[in-house]
């Protein structure tokens, strides 16, 4: 990879620069209050690509989040451009407009410094590590749903007349590094030998070869693949998993959208979906005793069906009253003659969607199991013999539903087929 | 529509502007020859659009093409902006990198005054008008074949890397307002009163109200909109019809790209395709006595096939040798053991592309009859009810291949259905 050339004022902040900066932001330094020496400033270090700092001062607080110029979780060795800190200020903006209360307050944004200053979430935590430890959060299918319907709709071909959504597609069309990950991580490298790959070996060795070997998913997940590089549908996260959500129990925000980029919906809904289903499967690594998680794993599914069912409803209502946008055009089906036609169109829509969306939660699910990347939910079960059992079900649930997407004819079949899959008990040689 | 406001040195040129801004481009000037004030200059106006000189020097000749502030056809209401000389522009120099024979070459491009200077093609002809006299072109499927296969294989995924292929969907994602009439004249209007929309009165008035109430085909068309607004498989012509094509008996050039952007190549050879079934339903009205045309409407639909089956080989072939892009990339698929399923892989994508092909092809056939612009084909017939017959026959045959796409199982079903057609005798009222 090329080493990008970095803009003249870019430096990475520490604790001492960080409060200089933000002490030179009157709106900024006004929300944290008081003497700027007294300000808190800790350096979270949680992140995979970039530094986070929680500033804290005596009348509030804010997160910074600046981007470092390559990959922070492997080092210089892997270059990645600044230029992400732009897209994902783009992308929290547009958001900001379509659901302000499910994303962070943006404060500030300095391009040069690859640095975006918003509102500090306490005493919020990360939704993923929320339900390893069992907690249930009764509104987040309502939340996500709404995220996920307003986000999609509204920067579709259905609300957008064409020259803003090409505007928009042109806006995003340089973030192609981040895009590359996703390429490369998600719908590649997991089913070939590839140096990025590990899995819970040697346990699951041989399912891992059997990938790399499967005629049928390295059809489906190219297809996958080219969907995602050829299908501006809407704006959508990128990375829209449950890591990438604070919680508590009221409230819901989705953060780190940098893989923001113009493309097909069902990436951001599959993400979701294929998270849960992770959750779902990884709940017997967590039990401290047979059955304890029973029920929590029922409310996992639930919220799953939920998630999605929501989302539909909600996506079809925005159609039906904001059909402003070029696609489907309002005028064409004026008359109530047209209204069963438009009416068979949207679920026509959607149940195409569905099944998009089927194949990237399991393009999502497979990278976590056999790529680089993989989920707490899964690592942090102790027993190896136990974690390659929840890994082996998650896995052979995902191929079916990545190959045989359209037998699915509904969510509540999928989370059926997630119950039925806990039956099995894989053997490891 | 809002005024574009004019770059400061841009005006109309005519003959004596044009030719002092020839003599000051130096290659230009030698390329002519002799003294600029012998040169030749007619302006050949029989662009809907531009502006069209041919110029003629001793030496040599060039043909120049400016663009107006608005829509020559119609005058100053209907602006447009220029920047579509600078999309055109960038499609033949992409164009000329890939199929240097079969476009114009160009000398001198000047974005500010919207003019391109390229090749006079002379004793070139529009192949729609040789279309309509009965000239065979025995060349022409090799070349037009060569000219899809080339310019859409190679912008595609499957031949670039992700990061090209992004560049290339910024590049030409300002071309809107061309986009928008294509949008709005061929899948919108047609199926809707309007007042753009003309046909053949009041022969076919009955069958222009069937298209406005038919369910159906305006669920059809309104999906293939939604694939022409968000489907950037690769970079299209976008109005690949037979009057943009000019042809000798041996030689064969595409011009006019202004429409060019990346969508779905279905649009390109659906125009091709569809503008030769308009040309075969047309012969009909252009014979001096009964059966004299019957020869050529064969060559016609003859070519028709050739034109899909040497497209979809070629594109095969150049799929197999180049397979450099990120979609179904070949380190997926290196082992002999996947070779049947990429093999299988490429056949659902060109089938994907026929079914896309007709859909694309009829949308193009029907905007012809009931909307905006018509084609010479049958504008040149003077009986109206013989022009009326072939436009009905065309335009039910267009209906099929819009709904019942994937009832075809080939370009050979297609032409059998087209030489079915003429069996038809519709009545007027």
């Amino acid at each position: 990879m090329k080493q990008e050339k970095l803009p003249e004022p870019y430096r990475p902040l520490d604790a001492g620069s960080l409060q200089s900066y933000l002490a030179s932001l009157p709106g900024v330094a006004t929300l944290l209050g008081g003497d700027p020496c007294a300000w808190s400033i800790d350096e979270v270090g949680d992140g995979n690509l970039n530094l986070v700092f929680k500033v804290r001062g005596v009348s509030g607080g804010v997160a910074v989040k600046q981007a470092l110029p390559y990959v922070r979780l492997v080092g210089e060795s892997w270059p990645l451009p600044l230029s992400r800190s732009h897209y994902e200020y783009l992308a929290l903006t547009e958001q900001g407009r379509l659901v302000p209360d499910l994303v962070p307050e943006i404060f500030h944004h300095d391009e040069s410094l690859a640095v975006i200053v918003m509102e500090l979430l306490e005493p919020h935590i990360i939704l993923r590590r929320g339900m390893i430890e069992a907690r249930r959060y009764e509104s987040f299918a309502e939340h996500i749903s709404t995220f996920m319907a307003r986000t999609l709709y509204f920067t579709s071909d259905m609300a957008l007349r064409a020259d803003r959504k090409k505007a928009l597609i042109g806006s995003f069309a340089g973030n192609t590094a981040l895009c590359k990950i996703t390429e490369d991580l998600i719908f590649t490298e997991p089913y070939m030998i590839a140096a990025n790959n590990r899995w819970t070996s040697p346990h699951l060795d041989d399912l891992a070869a059997e990938f790399r070997d499967d005629n049928e998913i390295k059809g489906a997940v190219s297809r996958l693949k080219l969907k995602f590089m050829s299908s501006p549908e809407a704006l959508i996260h990128g990375d829209l998993h449950t890591g990438s959500v604070m919680v508590t129990a009221a409230d819901t925000r989705v953060i780190d959208p940098e893989f923001a980029f113009m493309g097909p919906m069902g990436f951001d809904v599959g993400a979701m979906i294929g998270n849960f289903l992770l959750n779902y499967f990884a709940q017997e690594g967590h039990q401290d005793r047979p059955g304890a998680r029973n029920e929590y794993r029922e409310w996992v599914l639930q919220t799953t069906v939920q998630m999605w069912s929501e989302f539909e409803r909600k996506f079809l209502d925005l159609w039906r009253c904001n059909p402003m946008g070029d696609a489907f055009p309002r005028e064409l089906f004026a008359d109530t003659a047209s209204e069963p036609q438009l009416s068979a169109e949207r679920s026509r829509y959607m149940r195409n969607l569905f099944i998009d969306t089927l194949g990237f939660a399991a393009a999502k699910m497979i990278r976590r199991i056999l790529g680089l990347a993989h989920n707490i939910d899964f690592e942090w079960i102790k027993d190896h013999t136990v974690r390659a059992t929840c890994e082996a079900r998650a896995l052979r649930l995902a191929r079916h539903m990545m190959v045989e997407a359209a037998s699915f004819d509904s969510i509540a079949a999928v989370t059926d087929s997630a119950r039925a899959m806990r039956e099995w008990r894989p053997k490891f040689s």
